[in-house]
């Protein structure tokens, strides 16, 4: 099969590879691929990682121990656990120290044309759920995570910093709960797709005009280590700071600040899928404007080239 | 009155100074007060105060609009709000922006022979509880604090990184909750002070005998940078730390760590002061252990000086 590989610190076009069949694991025939930042890291040589990359998919069971699946229209979670840990214990294979990660961690991704992943790990989709819709099912998940680790109340000030792909499906998450909700971003073109859904939008330039320590919640998705010192100046006290930028390095705080005014620095990555399912089945999240092309699997090289751009949002891919 | 006085850069006893009245507020005769690290920050001209330092006391109330406070034993919070701002109006005056705080913003503090707060601030305290229980109220209370903010239940293991003033304080406290507490520190005659109760201690020299990424909660309470990266090391994915080290300057982060294993940092800083007078006479803490020694306020620059030393944990003051 084809598959798009990252080895020995270079992207390339494979064609001969065997399909993945793992013992007590589903196979997924792929049908549509997106593109993430994490990716992206990769290709950079960031995250060593060696393998097929790619981790948002939807597909078709093509074989899989639980024989009910087979021929379902599927997502997958992208983190297998070892199952034996006493975090797998506790059903939270998210944090196993031992987890495999699709396309990220140890197991061969989804830009491919075929995948595997445990029975356990895919959901099927609603069929009011387009599979433009679906392939945002692993990136929703992860905004969706936000609403799972902090509450938000209508009337609450919110900030979400980053217009790209992950800000942007956040912003539509918290929109939901009713807050007061700013986004704040760089591309006024992407930051147009938010602002026609009613969603306040603010230019970074311009951040000096926002109050600073008056925010209830801030969420950080720039991808920028000075987003994070942002959201330290715009969250008010006793205010909680969602930090969702993974980057190479460390970042410099002023931890006396977080103490005097007593705020929450909380880390959020992965979610479940089910609440992003619900909401793509529900019509309340809109997503496919996020869509800024499409390309076969056989010109990926091109196509994580055209992620790469400032003005690209989520790109897709099809075997 | 005399006072104990950090002005133009230089810690001085006055002799002259007028006792304060303030319109509105009580007038308290000091009768124990205590050293605390915020009080040698300020010393070192860390803090940008100038006035009648300290901020840890026990007195007699001498005047007070609430004519039933007089003649009143008593402690007292040390933030005093606006009363105006939506902070103050929903009950927070400790994170009022425009508060002053007893010798360390804007008000003179406790190293005087008297002090002026508002009877509001003012709790009587109960009579089973001495003078020299009494004055560890307010760090008491900053201990008491985290278990506002963080379940802490039986069985989770914690940990407190420091053996200082704060660190002994809040160990005592969460061993009340049933966890599996240990303290790490630097002084083996400090650690004794809590493994007498039968807390563990475990030298910060060998910390590499701990298990990395094991812990549910590390509370950072160093007064060091090293503190807060040590605690990110020690903590498991979901897990949380407690910042209650304030410093100058800024402190590099693994940021991508929080992100990935999603933990949580949590900023803490002063408490209500009743869960600390209900400990203090329940008699589940003892404090008087950790008075290292004892000055008249007359002699306070040599009682700072004492308070400065490696070996010292709490240096009180009576005038």
């Amino acid at each position: 099969m084809k598959a798009l590989r990252f080895e020995q610190n270079r992207l390339a076009l494979v064609e001969d590879l065997p399909i993945p069949r793992i013992k007590g694991e589903a196979v997924v025939r792929v049908a549509l691929a997106g593109i993430c930042n994490t990716d992206l890291e990769i290709v950079r040589g960031y995250a060593g990682f060696s393998g097929t990359i790619g981790h948002e998919f939807v597909g078709i069971v093509e074989s899989s121990p639980d024989h009910s699946q087979i021929g379902c229209r599927v997502v997958g979670e992208i983190n297998v656990g070892c199952g034996e840990c006493s975090l797998c214990r506790f059903g939270d294979p998210r944090h196993c120290p031992n987890r495999t990660v699709l396309g990220i961690q140890n197991r061969d991704g989804a830009f491919a044309e075929y995948l595997s992943l445990p029975p356990d790990n895919l959901l099927v989709v609603p069929d009011t759920v387009s599979n433009r819709q679906a392939v945002f099912a692993e990136p929703l998940a992860a905004a969706c995570e936000i609403l799972e680790q902090v509450k938000i109340q209508p009337g609450q000030r919110v900030i979400v910093i980053g217009d790209g792909k992950l800000g942007q499906l956040i912003a539509r998450v918290l929109a939901t709960t009713g807050c007061e909700l700013t986004m704040l971003g760089k591309h006024p073109e992407k930051m147009k797709l938010t602002a026609d859904l009613g969603i306040q939008c603010s230019e970074l330039a311009a951040v000096n005009t926002l109050a600073r320590s008056r925010y209830d919640i801030i969420v950080e998705a720039s991808g920028s280590p000075d987003g994070l010192r942002l959201a330290l100046n715009l969250v008010q006290p006793r205010g909680c700071v969602v930090m969702k930028s993974t980057f190479p390095g460390s970042v410099a705080i002023d931890s006396s600040r977080v103490v005097v005014d007593e705020i929450t620095l909380i880390g959020s990555r992965c979610g479940r899928f089910a609440p992003a399912l619900e909401l793509l089945a529900s019509g309340k999240i809109e997503v496919e404007r996020l869509i800024t092309s499409e390309y076969s699997l056989s010109e990926g090289i091109a196509a994580v080239e055209q992620a790469q751009k400032a003005n690209s949002l989520k790109v897709l891919l099809s075997p």
